[in-house]
């Protein structure tokens, strides 16, 4: 049912994102328009074919323990072998261990069509990417020989080991043991929470990245050092040998993404799972953080493609479904229900939210890329500092757009969308997981609050904001009257997210840290409702070399987001600058 | 683990929702401060007791078709039989049925534990009073005689079957046909979808209202009659008599509540189900309308249940839970998740908007009882508008508080709120329904937006916010520091409703119905919030003769409601007021 809206995707990553910017420049030599529309249109097709239709099953048949191993859905298997083996899984990966070095931008791309496919299929891959890019950095070149290539290709999968029962936000409460052995390497012990495909039946072995202490370790976060733990040992000629001391103990029966086998795993409870240092001892939390720009990305991604999948399936319905006559309607009989202004009003903020929710994760990849591929050394400086600002609204923002997308597209069905069968539910129960995992979206919003805005001591942020103030100023220069009031709706977003970003920085300069966290929340959806407005006013704006629907159609969309939904940065950056106090005030505790 | 706040409820009732008003007034005259603490003191009991620890178990247990009937959760015959027994189920039926005839302040006060409880089980009892109600109004003295003492008492239940499958929101669609015998009894011919507790096995019969078609009706809703059809025949001596031609084919596999059968039921397959006449000919929706009020208002009190039992959880949750070091802790090790400001910020949200939820939905029984207890015939009349202009928003609004509780209250979980074992999903799973049942919220919005506006040419909705003005007017008079901005807030808020209201009458005045319609679900949202935020401050300042721990945590609510969530009324407004245009430019089957 899933069409991939190749279009919309094209047009974003060229006249929204910066993809044009990126050509050109030191590895992106052959980023030609014909290679990107062509890998566009393979992915399609594989995402529509091949994934979508196990969507359904997968969350009918999820993955489950049987004998000590986790089955996954019938069918899993087999699609995952034809994906990996039709090269989707070595895109980004590094040409020197096979992988195609394309960027970013192209990923999320296609990322977001396995999303809109499939969300629990696809997290897989997404976790061996962040193994790859791990290993990449930070893997001695044994690790990267024996691993990488199999990584890279996707005969191996990748887990990310990080969550105990105590240690889930706060990475320095967690204990799992790694002790040193005279062959250099490690014995580790321990067990590990909610990890991702942590077992399955899909491919021959596992490379689980795991984090934990060394026994002479400080206590804290600069206590922890990062492993590789392969599920089955590697033979010298790179066959796959013994067994290693790792099990899965449990599968948990989650809300959504069923098919997406979430474990407890136990390292060591047979003497100790063989386990090798990656990068140095005691930074484990840095090879860490050099995959999380990636890895919130992607999850942010996940927000879109539900956002996508949602708005299609409910638009398909809306136009199918026929119920009382709509205002003004001509024909006989009753009207479709999207001619309804209510529904159609929810329709429009379905697809203007997947739109923006989309173009902030493309323009959080064309950052990370820039950041790699910008000539000099104070523009890899510059995007970097982008790519950190980016990176917690892409994941907050999109996220919670693919809750509140998939929420709406279940009130379209009505009484269709409470019934299992219809799938408009399983959205909602596959898309509310992201907000959580890969740090919360109120992890991320104290990340953006606390540790980006101050990037550059505060003029990196300005000097975003000053961006977004240019294309309010051109929107409300044109004039156009099929644009409504956008351009002052932007303008005064604008003004609202500058007057929330100085409030905040002065309260961090000031010492009001709680202050600040007070208002976190509310800030990353005032960033992102802006942000999101500015792009889709640049959307509307670059349209006119387009054909006249298309251009029609991203006018619409952008005024629509501009006036239903800018509005409430207003209030938002009250909320940022005046509610701190009171929250402040309040001993939650005498609420119990 | 839930505990009734039975404090917080008998405050609502009589400092907030006008229950004092009530008392003496004709058929009220029993109504003293001690059998209102009474009542809820004992239902709290059966509520924590008996009904919550079924709550989990009817989620795993779901009701099941078995052999042609169904077969419900192990357990609930037995709480629902002690339940009735208990006289519960007579609380508002009339004394000359056996009813206890209190009012409907009493009875969503004692509705909101029972759905806290478990929201899947009192949904079977919430559809018995919908028949009570159409009997006691409209039935003839056969059905009085026959039916109304067992459904009173609750030895017997009721359904509503108004849905077909291609008749939802437009019951002018429906084909359920109804053929007149010579003995003045009706056969009954059709397929009925979404019928709650159309069938279960706690009762020995089931008395279901089913609406359908005579053959020489005209077409449209005013050819819509409504009927009894009983499971089983009732002999003239009050026993159960033969198997009527009623069948329950199917029940559909649902997001949540799904200890609550949701049943199709056809009707006649085998020669005509025997269904007796409620009221006239061709005025069955009119009958239907008469208990609508009473129907939707009791879904909103599903919103408080739910709100109210997710906040509950994550707070205890937030309490024990400890990660990171909170800005400013004093103590060793990690903190409280409670302590970090975001999650404080977070809880204290789902306080507010359970209150919000709360003190609206009492104020529209009030509204309701006040209805029928004023003593002069002008009194009855504003009552009765002031009940209609409240239904909507206590319908749409706190069941959209519901949902959105809920899902916080995921958040707060993090990665255990997604696990099903915590129940934390299931709240937001059994939440969702609400905004869908008993008329979506979209039709809630309209019926505020066209229906209720108007009534006495805009006079009333204008009376009722100069009230809520008078309450702003106080908050702002008092000055109270540790109320915050709050009466500024709240003033603001006032005035945005004004102005949208205003811009609604003129619209529906110009006969600009899509342009009315188009606004109507920001609108019930700007309403929900003016009206919240007053009730929380009308509360607040009644709140000095409490003890000091009990006024502060009122006083603290209300200021973090008005200075977090009611800064959105601006936006709102200007949505109102400025998106239709945009809008109804769409023709949104060209995003197809």
């Amino acid at each position: 049912m899933y069409r991939a809206p190749i279009n919309e995707i094209a047009f974003t990553l060229k006249e929204v994102a910066g993809l044009k910017q990126l050509q050109g420049l030191p590895g992106n030599e052959e980023l030609s328009e014909d290679l990107v529309d062509a890998i566009l249109s393979e992915a399609a097709k594989f995402a529509e074919e091949e994934i979508a239709p196990l969507n359904r099953k997968g969350d009918l048949q999820p993955a489950q323990l049987v004998d000590g191993a986790v089955k996954t859905t019938p069918g899993w298997k087999e699609c995952y072998t034809n994906w990996y083996q039709g090269g989707w899984n070595s895109l980004t990966g590094s040409p020197e261990f096979g992988g195609q070095g394309l960027p970013n931008m192209l990923h999320v791309a296609v990322m977001e069509m396995w999303n809109s496919g499939n969300m629990a299929f696809t997290l897989g891959p997404t976790l061996t990417i962040g193994a790859v890019e791990a290993l990449e950095k930070h893997g001695s070149e044994y690790l990267q020989s024996t691993f990488l290539p199999k990584l890279v290709s996707g005969e191996w999968t990748g887990t990310m080991n990080l969550t105990e029962p105590q240690a889930g936000s706060d990475l320095s409460a967690l204990r799992t043991r790694a002790e040193p052995q005279p062959d250099g390497t490690y014995k580790i012990f321990g067990q590990k929470i909610y990890i991702t495909y942590g077992d399955h039946d899909m491919t021959d072995n596992i490379v689980h990245l795991v984090l934990a202490r060394l026994p002479d370790a400080p206590a804290g976060t600069r206590g922890i050092s990062l492993f590789v733990v392969p599920k089955y040992m590697v033979n010298a000629d790179g066959s796959i040998g013994a067994q290693n001391d790792v099990r899965v103990a449990g599968v948990e029966h989650k809300l959504g993404i069923h098919g997406s086998p979430t474990c407890t795993m136990v390292y060591g409870d047979e003497g100790g799972a063989i386990g090798y240092l990656v990068g140095e001892e005691n930074r484990g939390l840095a090879c860490m953080f050099t995959m999380m720009n990636n890895a919130r990305l992607a999850v942010g991604v996940q927000g879109v493609g539900i956002a996508e999948l949602a708005f299609q399936q409910a638009l398909a319905y809306a136009l199918e479904r026929k119920q009382g006559k709509a205002p003004g309607a001509q024909d006989e009989g009753m009207s479709a229900i999207a001619a309804h202004p209510d529904v159609k009003r929810m329709l429009l903020s379905m697809k203007s939210k997947a739109q923006v929710a989309r173009a902030i994760c493309y323009a959080c990849a064309h950052a990370l890329d820039m950041s790699k591929a910008a000539p000099d050394e104070a523009g890899r400086k510059f995007w970097t500092e982008r790519a950190g600002l980016l990176t917690p609204i892409a994941k907050g923002y999109s996220t919670d757009i693919g809750v509140d997308v998939a929420s709406i597209g279940i009130q379209v069905h009505g009484g269709m969308g409470f019934v299992e069968e219809t799938g408009a539910a399983q959205h909602l129960r596959d898309a509310r997981i992201a907000p959580i995992y890969e740090g919360t979206n109120g992890i991320q919003a104290l990340d953006l609050v606390m540790r980006k805005l101050p990037l550059s001591g505060g003029d990196h942020v300005k000097a975003f904001i000053a961006e977004l103030r240019e294309i309010a100023d051109q929107v409300a220069a044109e004039n156009m009257p099929e644009m409504g009031s956008a351009g002052r709706k932007l303008r005064a977003a604008v003004n609202d997210l500058e007057e929330a970003t100085l409030w905040l920085l002065e309260a961090q300069g000031n010492g009001q840290i709680a202050e600040a966290q007070a208002g976190a929340t509310p800030y990353m959806k005032l960033a992102g409702l802006t942000l999101g407005g500015a792009l889709l006013a640049k959307g509307a704006l670059a349209s006119k070399a387009e054909d006249e629907l298309t251009r029609k159609r991203r006018v619409q969309v952008a005024r629509a987001f501009a006036e239903t939904e800018l509005g409430e940065t207003a209030g938002l950056k009250e909320t940022v600058t005046e509610s701190s106090q009171g929250i402040l005030s309040v001993d939650i505790a005498e609420f119990a």
